[in-house]
């Protein structure tokens, strides 16, 4: 059994970490943290766990002095993660960071954003978790930048038009749509049930943070730089994400050409399903499931692609990512303990 | 008091059509038909009504026998619609149609979408009821086209920018969002509340019959032909339409100057309400009343700009546009039976 | 116009408190305070009412200076209500209290759920405001209870079973169902959208402060001690009250002549509806307006009686009956501006 | 690996019945039957199953002719359920009934409440399969009568209750609130999202199919009739079951004391989870696992016995019960895939 540590457990991220982890054959929980819980059991915090995981929560100081974790998880708020990454990594223990901390490659770009980063010599060594297109790196990696969940939606959506170059690069626009456990599970009025429910707003429009994240990935495929257009919308559901894409073709297309060329793009991968022509994906569809479903339409009136992602938030989105890079950083069958059966509704 | 009557009550729009009546000092209801119905009370059929209106519901048949009614208001499908609107027609009486009959000024451009138009020569008769746009023409119809609810939220974020020539007409975007009333009344498993609920996709992508609707006021805006891509999607919400809407600026422009542009456009206007810079409208702030908030932003690193609108879909996007329609006929304050106080949450 | 306060003005009660008062012909509101927001536009806080009622909120002090207002309504926490009550008491203003602090008429009860009452010389002054059961005291009031939420929708379902002596009075058994705005609008993880969504609970179980409330009022009607279950429990939807009453019946009764006693303990009653044999209700039914709709079931099987009964927490449980008792105290017509229009959906 | 059928696979039930049948790791599903989508994919009609159960949909004539399932589960409405399960039962396949028609004992008490009974010489073959009160008979046999939703959440409530003599028998009440799923995935108005979100509602008060199910085993355990008040309820959510039984004690009891003698009584069980005292369940919390938790509650002040209990109902209350029944029938370990991990939110 291969020892792991979560950190930041009792957030949504950490508790779909916990999740996740308990599900895999060859892994052994070994601590499990919470700064505002320590003392508790998990299962006092998310009494759904009762009798599943009671593991007692510890602080972060009482991890640290933990020796037998081999990888650790890390669910914390960024800045937070960064200090802690660093700490694991002079332990030689390799991390999983599902924060933002190491995800920009550049420190000036993260200072821009994020606000100032203070182990910039970690960058270069962080990987960028999205095993669909940095596989290789990922398995040797002992730092990994988990994708966030809108990236991860924009960019598999994306990544075949852009390898492809089937669109015109600065045509790009992601009108993104997500349920509202993407706003954390801390307490504000504004994610209040009554603040939420029965409405649909957008939220920093064309300033969310995700935008560099996005922009550089496309980038990185593109081989110069893209920018993008970025809107975040939240939607009154607990979990998933609905990107829709549109960009302008290089050359007339048709949809079944396009469908094709996603087909040919993700073969062969275990977490991406392209819908077939004429159906559309759902959140529902690949709730607290690791899948990605993709579909492409060609607006031929009006000269434009349109490509629809949907995701979980927190599986596909960010734990369940994690674990996929968890398996491909340890030799292990990328899919292990990841073949998550959908429940109807 | 104008004695007016509602075809088609027992729908979603045909009830909102019944409660903004109820409202209005100078309307009385002298008719409300519902084919499945006829013979039951109105409150049987939506209890909430008990003892605010229990007329009997009676058939079409019944109905054009009545003589009474100057204003007739249709709530039925298409189809069925245009062969009211010629009956009320011949007997003089007007006619405001809910339905997409009269919307498009082309019979053949009716045809591909919607199948063969029965009274194409009605056609050059039906004014466009969208009032911040056509409001001399709606005083003086007979037969008023009431727009659709996509199209409303639609046109109204668009037309500033086209009528001030701001962005280039091939550029436009129409990603919008609606609740699950815009999907009718009917018994289907798609809608019920198990396979609605906790899930977000896109539907008719690219295909919607209420983009030549969107295009058809855009392109009499231009003066030339505008083509556009319209992608709606399926909100898990009873109400509301959330519009975003992307284009390409004509020249540079920042968002305090597109939100001033809004203003002048929009000035004097009664049910329009422009957000302040950096305020974003959500649907559930118009609920149950007759407003359109619209938000500019110019998204000035990937230049493009981004309008968010936001309508009730049964109110602003149908029955209250349509009362809204019936004070500018009948002569009355524009706002007469329309000043709807919100409930919050 | 009769000049009048909201205290509080910021929570869920206070801002239907406008939402009703804004509606009535004959009031002006001519001050609005919340502590947290003093300074900002009422429209600021409650987007809705943008255009509407901009009115700038002001600080509990500020408004103690305020001489014009001959009505205040007080939708503040308990505790600091007694105080403001007290206050405007001594100015010789109206008071209409919205919180727990005056409905126990026994200072020593009201210590042991609340804690200490600094004002209990005022208690003897108020009035318990359920116009139904104490109109004509409420007529002569210049301090009124107003009743909580879940007593209005059970007092209002036991009343006639009581005063007809049709059960027997150890037997009763208070079943409630709470939509979550009865949770108020404090930032708390319990009530954040992804921890009440998608769930039901119970909480308070046989503990909950409104039981004495209930018990005074049905102790009241019965001329004796009366001690009740009460078992809350919060509804993943926004606004409304269901209360399931369970009884055994004194003799052998019938649901028929059940119902009938009913609609003559009501009769002439303008806010409660009483359902016909077979209908039930639903809180979706009375939603925004000032209805209490009770249906009658006697379960001969097991020789019970059941009451449903629904009302809306935040209007006939809280704002809409504050503006019911203020048309009593004031002499006015007890339905001006209450003739609220429900929305479907 | 055990061949096992699924009859009515297109329905709620039927899909959760996959699904857990899914997870578990010694049965090979060998046909799959629909009536109305016979010949489409399974993943056809669910595509969340896309990749994960592609099997062609057969119709139920077309099963009847497969002779290698070893046990078929039939989620069928009842009167079809009879007649499937009288034709396997021919064929000596074991018979898993996830209907009502074989739960009553008495064909004449079927037929008060279902209409007439076709095969009542079955009845007394059929074991009643709640394995907490029924282990041991079901271990042997071959028509197991799956218990209702509403019967599973009320027996193991109120079992040790009455098994302990606690309460008095004609005092029991049921109060029960269901979500949606519960309904069905039939087209019906009723049933759509805009007529279930945001409203609570009673239905079939006092006249529930589920009454005589619920009394049968209650009787069972008293060695006497039991008749009991049961009122279900519609929650705006898809899955759970919560019900909150009230019944008058026999003696004095603390809570501590009752709460003893359930984990007493549910000593060794894995899926009943009592909450500790103060703590209350929520039916978030057994979501999409074979759980039931309860929580007991004395209102010393009223002198009434309150027990809380919660299920998932398509679960615990349908497909997960029958694996658990099946993992009893064929002498494997009683939790074999059914180890379910929740997820939150």
């Amino acid at each position: 059994m291969i020892k792991v540590g979560v950190m930041g457990a009792t957030g949504y991220t950490g508790v779909e970490m916990v999740r996740v982890l308990l599900g895999h054959p060859k892994i052994e929980i070994t601590f499990v943290t919470s700064e505002k819980n320590a003392g508790a059991s998990f299962s006092a915090v998310f009494p759904a766990f009762q009798g599943i995981f009671d593991q007692t929560l510890i602080s972060s100081e009482q991890a640290s002095l933990h020796s037998s974790a081999s990888v650790v998880f890390l669910c914390l708020p960024h800045h937070s993660s960064m200090k802690a990454a660093a700490e694991w990594r002079q332990k030689a223990v390799k991390v999983i960071d599902l924060s933002a901390d190491f995800r920009l490659k550049s420190a000036q770009e993260y200072e821009e954003w994020y606000g100032k980063h203070e182990f910039p010599e970690l960058l270069s060594q962080a990987v960028y978790g999205l095993p669909e297109l940095y596989r290789e790196k990922i398995k040797n990696a002992d730092l990994v930048a988990n994708p966030g969940c809108y990236p991860t939606s924009a960019a598999l959506a994306l990544a075949p038009l852009i390898q492809k170059k089937l669109v015109h690069l600065e045509s790009i626009i992601v009108d993104s749509k997500s349920g509202v456990s993407g706003a954390g599970r801390s307490a504000e009025v504004a994610n209040l049930f009554s603040e939420v429910n029965e409405g649909f707003k957008a939220y920093k429009v064309a300033s969310h943070r995700h935008t560099p994240e996005i922009e550089q990935t496309l980038s990185d495929l593109a081989g110069e730089k893209v920018r993008i257009t970025f809107t975040p919308h939240l939607v009154p559901m607990d979990r998933g994400i609905f990107t829709t894409v549109y960009a302008t073709p290089t050359q007339k297309i048709k949809t079944s050409e396009l469908t094709q060329a996603f087909q040919e793009f993700y073969q062969g991968e275990k977490f991406i399903r392209i819908e077939s022509m004429g159906r559309y994906p759902n959140t529902r569809e690949v709730r607290a499931t690791n899948f990605c479903d993709l579909a492409c339409v060609v607006d031929e009136r009006a000269g434009r692609i349109i490509v629809l992602s949907v995701i979980d938030n927190l599986t596909k989105g960010a734990a369940g990512q994690a674990l996929q890079n968890f398996n491909l950083m340890m030799g292990l069958e990328e899919t292990m303990g990841l073949k998550l059966l959908p429940h109807v509704p």
